[in-house]
């Protein structure tokens, strides 16, 4: 399947809400035979389920289990097999840093190497934040490349650093240089494409005055470079979809990923309640909303059956405050399925939840079993971004 | 719907089990009302479905009926419009003949024609095995193409024969003789493209002198050539996805196409128990394990519904068995649908159940209808191996 190579966009106002609880899906508790979401009381969810129409969305495709990136970007109607946006992009945007076109960034880890050299922890234990920005400011200090290129040098949290190079002709086809093993060496810088020679250039230069700097440090003695990307931006909902966009979210992650295909990015919540409280504060200036829960998918991770199933039933409770703002489409979905049982993300189908004024409700509750059923069937993510402009009355016919 | 061009494979010890009930996928009979899986008293299948994950399988593309050898291509992973095999290939490779790369195969059939030349029985009158040995030797001893190409003749069984043909520069751009219709003259060879021409000319030797020797014989009297197929090899499981991979099948076919993706072949099973047997035997060499039930198709061909739901319940009697082995991944389907009301093949959707410990059960017994309420859905049965490999651990995440 896919679709019509140009969407016939109508003018319109309709409005959509999306409405992602991160890692919804589920897999039945082997005691009680049903998954988290089955398993809580959502009261309003499943009031909203009866008069929606109901699914069930297969983030990439079968067998395929997503990262957060690739996910969110399905979610927003870009296939992620098609745009692939690199882990150090992710990370730059995450982190709430303003990348320009050329930009090339890379993950860092935080490392610890022995005197031979070799890996002996990837994570530098994962550093307190203190001690991970002491050695950053050291580096930033301390490293120079000259005329050809400036960074920038930016602590996420415990061992996660990003480093984004800026200049002309830059390119992002570098090998890693982490291994992703302990006990063995750093891997060389390999270049994959002379097109990316000047940064490669750069970048040896760059780890090497790095860890002449920190070589002998108890903790943090290494950096092991992972994930290059070349920052080209996308197309944006309002280029692709016609749609202003707004993106409210406590984590820098999806902030990033929603800032990447031109979502405007409503401040820094520090709770759900404040999140919920900025969507309040600024529905009615765009045409697209979304807004992020993070909690399912990381009491999922946690493999905590009981703490996810609390996570949901927590997003519940704001879901009145959230149909209250009156949006014309109200979507409620995951962007991929964390079970407890699996303490980790999985490709499982994700239950999705449409209510708007055109719907064809089948179930009582919103749940794995009853969206499985929906009429909505089981559905690409990519396809739901088509499906929501429709509700919206944002569709033209397609052929006379 | 596509994959991600590259799996994300991950070193992992899961085992899978694809038990295949050919044709399994039923029409409910009249006046029953329901199909012949339906009808079958399956408790071993059924207790397997209450724990598994259930679907619908679709062989091609809605409306295709597959032959055997694209719908098993399928079940390994194969788009079969993308790798297309030849009906020649598929045939040497089923008798267990060594093709090399750069053979041309093709399927003869013996027929008989009457004085006129034209065809009186394409599969005349389907001869006895030791008469069409007689006149497979007979050509065998009678032809020579001279110093350009070596051939081999196998009497596969029946009417049935398969040549080989080796040599330099070969190619398999050549029309059928056979006009699959009687009373009418076989056609004449037509090259379909240049890079075929000494082919053709071969080939066209090779008909000429066969008529001459058995023009006189009375009830195999002409040749029928379907089917021409160069063999390239396809990439094996192993290269695609890291399977090791090992074959029972009592059916040289289904051993062929094995073959074809690199499974090893184990032995040449002579019933269903011996299949069964080979592969408790076997169990522990391989990753991925594939066993082949005919009868199901065969029964469903013969358009016995009665014969079909026997033959189902037999391989119902095994699966205790099959489970007994303990793979991680134990899915049980079928290649296509075999009504018995149509008395063939036909393009239906084929009823999956996929046992692993990662499953959302949905159904309390394997049929068409629970299945087609199940969790996986409806799902091109290309991308059954990715599943399988998920639910194996062999899986990465995909993006960042």
């Amino acid at each position: 399947m896919q679709l019509p190579d140009d969407l016939i966009l109508r003018e319109a106002t309709g409005t959509i809400l999306l409405v992602i609880l991160d890692g919804l899906g589920g897999l039945p508790d082997p005691e009680l035979g049903v998954t988290e979401l089955e398993s809580a009381h959502t009261p309003h969810l499943d009031a909203l389920a009866r008069r929606s129409s109901l699914g069930m969305l297969l983030p990439v495709a079968p067998g395929i289990t997503p990262g957060s990136g690739p996910a969110h970007l399905a979610l927003f109607g870009y296939d992620p097999k098609d745009y692939v946006v690199g882990r150090g992009a992710l990370s730059a945007l995450g982190v709430g840093f303003d990348l320009v076109m050329g930009d090339v960034a890379v993950r860092l880890n935080l490392a610890t190497l022995d005197e031979a050299g070799l890996i002996t922890d990837r994570r530098a234990g994962r550093p307190r934040d203190d001690e991970g920005s002491r050695i950053v400011n050291l580096l930033r200090s301390g490293i120079s490349l000259g005329e050809e290129a400036e960074f920038f040098l930016i602590h996420e949290k415990e061992h996660r650093v990003v480093l984004v190079l800026r200049g002309e002709g830059l390119g992002a086809d570098i090998s890693d240089t982490d291994p992703q093993a302990t006990r063995v060496p750093q891997l060389e810088l390999r270049l994959l494409n002379s097109s990316s020679a000047k940064t490669a250039r750069i970048m040896g230069q760059f780890l090497a005055q790095a860890h002449e700097l920190i070589r002998d440090e108890d903790q943090i003695s290494g950096l092991l470079a992972r994930g290059f990307a070349r920052y080209d931006g996308l197309p944006s909902l309002k280029d692709r979809f016609g749609l202003d966009a707004l993106a409210v979210a406590r984590y820098p992650m999806y902030r990033g990923v929603a800032r990447l295909v031109g979502m405007e990015v409503a401040g820094v919540p520090s709770s759900d309640e404040e999140a919920v409280a900025l969507m309040e504060d600024q529905f009615g200036k765009a045409d697209f909303y979304f807004i992020h829960f993070k909690a399912p998918d990381a009491r999922g991770e946690d493999g905590d059956f009981d703490a996810k199933v609390a996570a949901i039933e927590a997003v519940d409770a704001v879901i009145p405050r959230l149909v209250a703002l009156s949006p014309d489409v109200l979507v409620i979905t995951g962007d991929h399925s964390t079970p407890a049982r699996m303490g980790g993300h999985s490709w499982h189908h994700v239950p999705l939840l449409l209510a708007a004024e055109e719907t064809r409700p089948t179930g009582d509750s919103f749940s794995e079993r009853e969206c499985g059923s929906g009429d909505l069937g089981r559905l690409e993510a990519k396809y739901l971004m088509s499906l929501m402009l429709a509700h919206a009355g944002r569709l033209g016919k397609f052929g006379a």
